[in-house]
């Protein structure tokens, strides 16, 4: 089975975004045991468009377009595709009651003529709510017995998806409903699990499955660099997922044998955050965070989650020496001996963020993330990292790469992990 | 003049790699003037790489190349290439002298062999020197009354550039040689400039504008949803950037004079914290978050402008009830009969916050990111923004869609926004 997939838009051609798109239906294909011989992107333009669905259609089993189903006068994914098929676009009631709602939820007094638009559909495709934006996706089959229109279709047993562009409502129709339909299509499975790590860099996780890597047959093993983690993809074909996870599974035994507590998750739908949390919630531990260079990260990390409510109450962002000594009841002295990106100062932060609060857990984070402040003895990149369990405090002294987004991000997950070890320590694993 | 991109790498299919390269080619072009209607990528195999390239050689002027020259013997785009204009491929002194020399300075003792292929190139091709790495750039004319093998070209008036596929050595070539190289084949510009805009969604821009689309010749303009924005980019193809600059002013004014202050930038490099930040910093403004369901995403995204330091002290994470009233004075009663999420808790956070800091200004969230906590007259989506500036308050109603996510960061968004309105407000213009 051969997928294709076409990135419309002519910001992607003017250089406006990148096209992350492809990329994640790509890991996401090849995760399905799909086959992907070709990504192209193409303007919104009806001529090249259609030039290169046809050329798609003419090569590839399945063509996911992506982009160019927006309100807008330009946006022509929908109708092109209706004409390469020789469909109609008819109105999908269901859309139109969605997106009437999408906008008395927001307290429109009128909806934007031009969003009707977006309540057409291709004539005998399957409908793919967008619970993210208004654009519908659609799912169609050139190959059913039922298709009104198959006698005078030019091409057969294909599918083309077509999806809206932005990831955060691609994304979700994806997972949710574009995966299961693509599961059925593909006989056999490929199945596969992921380990995530944290604390242990991209290049000594590579020398420390280097030899797994060089064996690999089936399942294979691949890493993957994910700012400040590593993850470990182990994936197997297989006629069923049973016998999958019976392939996958030593391999993942071994991993775990070799990276022990800095592996915090085994389970591809879990984040750092996640894991923290629940290790939070398991212990009933109050966590209450004290952010300087991050400036209130941590805390927007770990509220990510839901439920979080139960584990975090408060939190600080003392960006100013004096925020440090009025909030966390840093001293002065020390602030004056050891400076305010000192292990003194994120110390103290974490214990006057635990016990202003009268939380028995608390993170603290104070660093020079450039790209101004750095000096010879504390250069841009230095990060302390406070942490108290029960009352126990550990720091952490990070020596990070990059530019300030980098650097401040990198922090966040040392500092999630610097907790979780802390809660390892205190409460075993 | 039309310029196609091949990316060239199996691992792009994989999605081992985010292809980078042909955004950065597309901003390149862009800025030359040079249309881009194509972007493809494609494996390391023989077959579909000559089939992708016969086909851009049909329907473009310039085909860039980029990655597979690498030593290995599935890197073929070199071979390919040579191939399909039916030329050979000759050893070049100069790049053998370069890689030995590549080599020597790295302390190696020997050469791998298989690196002696990277120093064959397509007869009568310009070669471009590679400083980061051994593979040669290579630049391919099919219309040189000097071609030795032209008579017997199955193109002309084609341009083929083969650069490698690492962006450390694609970016330094490419600003080198193939910038210089490209200004000569292209007379004149492309001027664009960017007008951002916020608090206005992307249907109602769109009809707000929908006119200077129909009328667009040169100047074009385009406008792009980009979660809680609006940017709407003029670009005029012209001689010179002075021209270019003239040609685009009298839109941008149109735009200044339909939008007003719903523009909150026309600086491409610029950001909507950028904006806040500087004018808070204009007016000395001090600013105290305090956050609930945003949980520090607020501050985080403030102090993400370098010299943020200048404008926040401090913030606080306020996500319980407790803490909403132990450290920004909320009232019981506020709570108790209005709820967390109302605009009397909202009002009460920011002024709490401001008075607390002693700051002149503050902004303040309080919202049900969902997915749990809704309810039928407080549902998912619905956040409050309670933002003061010097002792005048002012609370927004959103009623935002999407997952926790989404309606976390369009609530930073329409935060950033009120504060931006408020000093707007109170200060000018």
């Amino acid at each position: 089975m051969i997928a294709e997939f076409i990135s419309v838009g002519t910001e992607i051609l003017l250089g406006n975004i990148v096209n992350t798109n492809a990329n994640y239906l790509a890991v996401k294909c090849a995760e399905l045991g799909i086959s992907n011989f070709y990504q192209v992107s193409v303007g919104d333009n009806e001529d090249r468009l259609s030039q290169t669905l046809n050329m798609a259609l003419s090569r590839s089993d399945i063509v996911i377009l992506t982009g160019g189903l927006g309100p807008t006068k330009d946006d022509l994914t929908k109708e092109v595709t209706a004409k390469v098929l020789q469909r109609n676009l008819i109105e999908d009631a269901r859309s139109k009651e969605r997106i009437m709602k999408y906008f008395k939820d927001r307290k429109f007094d009128a909806i934007p003529e031009n969003n009707w638009k977006q309540a057409l559909i291709i004539e005998g495709s399957l409908v793919i709510d967008n619970h993210n934006g208004t654009a519908p996706g659609l799912i169609v089959k050139t190959d059913e017995s039922n298709d009104v229109v198959s006698h005078m279709n030019p091409y057969n047993n294909k599918v083309i998806i077509l999806l809206p562009g932005p990831p955060n409502e691609l994304i979700p129709m994806f997972e949710s409903d574009i995966i299961p339909f693509l599961r059925k299509l593909q006989p056999g499975i490929l199945y596969s699990e992921m380990v995530k790590i944290c604390g242990i860099g991209e290049s000594k996780a590579e020398i420390m499955v280097q030899d797994l890597i060089e064996q690999q047959t089936n399942p294979t093993i691949a890493t993957y660099a994910k700012n400040g983690e590593v993850h470990i993809r182990i994936t197997a074909a297989a006629d069923s997922e049973e016998n999958g996870k019976l392939l996958v599974k030593p391999l993942v035994d071994e991993l775990k044998r070799r990276f022990t507590t800095a592996i915090y998750t085994t389970d591809e739908s879990e984040n750092l955050e996640d894991v923290v949390v629940s290790m939070l919630a398991k212990h009933h531990i109050r966590l209450t965070t004290a952010e300087s260079c991050t400036g209130g990260l941590i805390a927007g990390r770990i509220v990510n989650v839901p439920g979080a409510s139960a584990v975090l109450g408060e939190g600080f962002i003392t960006y100013s020496n004096e925020a440090k000594q009025k909030y966390l009841k840093v001293s002065a002295q020390t602030l004056m001996k050891y400076g305010a990106v000192s292990k003194e100062t994120a110390a103290e932060m974490a214990q006057g963020a635990a016990s202003v609060s009268e939380s028995n857990a608390s993170l603290a984070v104070t660093g020079i993330a450039g790209p101004d402040g750095g000096t010879e003895e504390k250069p841009v990149g230095l990060v302390y990292i406070g942490c108290t369990v029960n009352g126990k405090i550990r720091v952490k002294e990070c020596r990070l790469k990059g530019n300030r987004q980098k650097i401040r991000d990198l922090t966040v997950i040392y500092a999630l992990d610097l907790l979780r070890n802390a809660i390892m320590e205190e409460y075993g694993i």
